[in-house]
């Protein structure tokens, strides 16, 4: 491993103390950076087991890299996610709960509710409760209730944030994902949906954006 | 107004037997058209009383320029919309009802329900049903589930049409608007949520066309 | 099966009291569910042989996947779509009539000519009859104007709706097609043309949305 | 006026030589000069009368500004289009049809019908014949098929050049205008349908370029 | 103003419990609004002191209908804002930072910081620390660390977000604006850089949306 | 053979009176379609010698399956066409010049010159001219003069059909391509520069349609 | 003019400093600021008379607010800018030529030259000049070649700046403008097209920025 | 090889003569050429060592054909780059820096760095020092500030460009890539960012144009 550390400032400049600054670790996003790039920050992660590190967007290839260099790291192959060290901290804060719309917006859920996790909340899944059978939802009431940030994760018409943010106290994290076809166009019609929600209290991130869903919760149900 | 026909061909070549052909008379769209043509049409329809002739998108110098020929032609300044003879047909068929999210999208709805009205159909309208809060339209399900056709009616995000088509067996027609600002872009984000409603059963028109609304309600409401 | 039923509420919360409440069962849409998921969902399907369930857009391992579990289920490879119990019922309502202006949009064609047909209507399919050359659309005004709903499905310039809708009476449900190259743009031509179709009665359904087409047409033509 | 003339180097570089290089002369667009700027043009043109000179998208002032320099120029107000020398030229070459698909189609259809007289051709005008109504093209077809090129004109969907193209030997030059509202985006559908037409034999032109499709029209159907 | 209340069943269906149910009261949208219509809200409001209301998005003649009834509601005619009863409830929570990036994004900051402040939070207001000299905001980071929720709010690039969220522990709200011009595309480029921010942290609300932002701001910002 | 024939109807229905209609054939466009509906269209095909029949957007599958039909069929790898009978007609009417802006757009090039020329046009083709380096389109300044109709093919800017429209009195067929990476947009760019092309005598046709382009370049230099 | 100056902290942080960091000064851009605060500015401003202020994008409202503060600014209502202290410094570095394709397009060109000219550069005007006539442009070669920067300033098609970078050794600064209409989509259509000019050596700024522009071309001719 | 030659006409009219025109001689991208076309290319490189040629978007085959004429041309195959003769110039001119903003762009700033290397100039390259961590950039202010042209290319937000022109007194190029996901769009929001920069002094070219930016950096660091 040592051959690889040498390169590591020609290809990436780690935000280690952004822990520090921030309260929150950096995550190292690992589509467009290549396996080899990948294991060299790992091999830097390595000395400092005191940082939580998220591993995401990480193709199989990825995880590979990272598991030759951190072998206890744990996978989670449908969020695309490792974490290092393997156990998440203590919770501290509220509650945050994920909201799946559909069955296909499990992977970027899955993202954000272990994100919000490593960075040291308590948090919940529901899942298939699109607003096409309004019941689904409204059964979870008094777990949405509960929460002191949502994420909602939809995509097509994105229409669930809006109807949940109408329903409780807490900001509802948005995440518009790209599972539909046609004129979904890939998450915009979601996204458009969710930045236009007759409900006050919608917090918009990006497209699939599961990792800024999980932090931006993370951040709201911090303790006081 | 003699002078007036004359020069009608220039301009018009009107569809006058479409009511034989489709079952509906041709409406005039006004927008676009200068009083003084508006006017010459009007000459012309002044000959058919057996035909319910509709002038849509009118403005007060259209509806000025309608009532000069035809004085007990019904205009209703808010939806922009003449009726010439001056009363609805019998009602036949089913029960079409009209649903305005907000107070804005009221002309709209509005133009939706009384082309309805004039091509045949009992109407009702509800108003300010948006999904943030959704007890104010679970209250109405009740008559929506009595309607052969429902025209919906919302801008801003769009949601209601699909929520409302989760909740009964009718068709819903769902009409985008352009109220609302910044990333509604003049409708297009209600009209995107429409196209990709998780239930099915959401006949899309275009944006604001409340007169096309309505005038697909009539044809979903039509007797057997 | 029974390892896979525990795991259900992981990943699905099925809505199969829709038929109840909305006279229409509710569809598997597969894309983006994983074959493991479909299965899952097609085991809890079987114990309920008195409702239709449709599975749409089904891929080959999809379709694998169903059928493994419900081996009598009809499978229209074209059409990408699975029905189970595999025969139809019994037609009720008006006649559905379903128009591919291409070869190429036969298969979003089919699905909506199956779909009606599953929920009860019987249908008749016409094939390429595209406004380049109107003799072929116009040789079929008869069978048209005998229907109480008319699926037109149309990619490239998307105009046959509008054209079909200015000669029947019948509501036109309008499908657009990603066929087509350049400006198409994937289907967005064929759908803003037919969002803004000259002829009324043109309602408008999302990009190769050839299950929700049949479904919308069903409703339509449903007994009064 | 000669005050004028020194000036105009400082914002025009008139191409007085494009009648004798590409057969055309140049025109000046108005829109975007002052009334000022436009006189000076025209004051540098009246020492030309062996060029046609068209004014076009001239607003009333440019109108004025224009005519007081050159007081004999023919203004078409529904066109915003002046000409001088007043006398269109003999007509030679081929026949110019010019086809409005609606009334309010017929600004930009008037333009394009005086652009071609002007650059030398035979042209007739045809209007309100779009395809709700398919007999009333039909009934012209005859006509149609007697010219060597044919302009249409149409707003919102656009699909008339299509439509006409499948029934004549002759280009068809397609105008999209910015009629409609909503999903016609100012132009942009009727554009993107041309783009997609079924039939080949569509050449389009910019949303409202009546000019450039008179243009256009002229050089197909001049002398061999 | 008894017989404007009759009517207003006919376009609005106030949600007063939303206090209750969500712990913030409903705003009146005026924007699409007529002045009567406000003025007949207003009315009903009237008999509900223990509610605050706020009135968004206010041209003068909504202002001079509001305080028609309401004589003593408190008016801040840069945000468009009007709130009754007028002096703001004793601030609960965190502190709520609100920043302009430029001058001309002061409306909508001055809405965002009045909407926390009516809703329960101490707030401060920076301006003018674009990104284009970075001392400007750098100098403020004091104060930004001691919020429990920031506020951003710029037009043009967007960029001042982003960078806020990687100095701070607190979630910023992101509130793009419609200044700029070109390729700002009305704060779409805005909006465009916010949801694709490097920093984790970002929430996004809609274009020029600054109720919405402080009324986030105020939810994440709340007594634990 | 013998048994495909019986299906054709199920997904085509062929206008082989095109040629006698329009006087140019139908041309099969193969993308969309499956490799045995293309043969099946052929079978039809060989019964009519008199018609040359084009298949445009022919993969390789598609060209297999022709020959397996029609074994003495041109076939043009390069255009991804395929003509029979293999001989082109003796040409009539005036000149069609292509020109190929850079090396890139020469499969659409190629496809343009072979449509013309099938349909009767004497042909000639220029390749690798693009604006960047003018003397290379000046030095053919002659041979474009002599054409009656000029084709250019130009991705990235799409700026060279607006030059060579200035020097020349023929009119210029504008074929955008997608050749370019990205803000070409796919071909969008090099699209909406030729229709804001500040020479009139542009006619566009859609993204990569040589053959469209060449159809249209044959209309034009058509005989009189 | 004293009580103006309290407030200026409540809108604006001048950053008068740029001029020592970036060796170019900050410039007030009036739009979207009221003529209050643009006089609040100047008098800021009218302390520091040995730095160049240049207030850009002022509306007649904004200049007159200017000259009451700063007599004797200098001001160009064409570009709408306002220079104080009136005299330009004396020229240093390499010559800029500003062209602008269009008379249309003068004032952003316009614009672009005082900007280049008060940030000490030399500076020319070449007006008139678009693709439509290539000899127009190609009679100022030995000019543009003698530039060690030339700003290119074109709506519609927006092709001048890339024939323009094909034949000089300096970069050109292009500045696409909102000229034209249509498919110019407001300058979309200039920016794409100078994005992907098939000449390298072209640097796009914003559509309409002539100061921008400017200064870019201030900042490349600096001397060395 | 010879047989190469004699097809080159029919597919590329190389402009040798650029380096004498523009002093930077004409790169050859290889994207949408075959191996074979630009093998043939190679062949007439061969001849003039005189020049420095560039190959760009060069993929394996690219390079393999490329060296099979050229051997001992560089091959960079991070950048996709081949460079013949394969030693820079010596560099004249002031210095360019080349900043990278995240890992995954460092394919786009090697194109850029060693285009500008072989144009002639001395170049430095920063990685991986976005904005979410100000001090990673603000550490290389003084190299920063010695450049005579900075390119900085970025992803996602696209913000970098315009904090560094903040900082310095030279011009920047900026490069949008098309890293990201979702709502980055391809590369489109951080191209809008950029265009809308706060800061003066940016000059954007198209997405992922490294080449481009390489060879304008090397324009503007030019000796006087």
């Amino acid at each position: 491993m040592t051959d690889t550390r040498p390169d590591l400032a020609s290809y990436a400049d780690l935000d280690l103390d952004r822990a520090q600054r921030r309260g929150y670790p950096e995550a190292v996003f690992c589509a467009g950076k290549t396996p080899e790039q990948v294991a060299g920050i790992a091999t830097v992660v390595k000395d400092r087991p005191d940082v939580v590190t998220l591993f995401t967007r990480a193709a199989e290839s990825h995880a590979a890299a990272v598991r030759n260099v951190l072998p206890d790291a744990r996978h989670d192959p449908v969020a695309g996610l490792l974490a290092w060290p393997p156990d998440p901290p203590e919770p501290t804060g509220g509650r945050v709960v994920v909201v799946a719309a559909g069955t296909s917006d499990l992977p970027v859920a899955q993202e954000a509710a272990l994100s919000a996790q490593y960075l040291g909340r308590r948090t919940e899944l529901i899942v298939d409760v699109g607003v096409a059978g309004l019941h689904r939802i409204l059964k979870h009431v008094d777990l949405l209730r509960s929460a002191r940030a949502v994420v909602v994760v939809a995509g097509m018409d994105g229409a669930l944030p809006g109807v949940v943010a109408g329903l409780i106290p807490a900001p509802v994290v948005a995440v518009p994902t790209s599972i539909g076809y046609g004129a979904a166009f890939e998450g915009l019609a979601a996204l458009l949906t969710m930045l236009n929600a007759c409900a006050p209290g919608v917090a918009v991130v990006n497209i699939d954006n599961g990792y800024g869903a999980g932090h931006l919760a993370a951040q709201i149900a911090a303790p006081a």
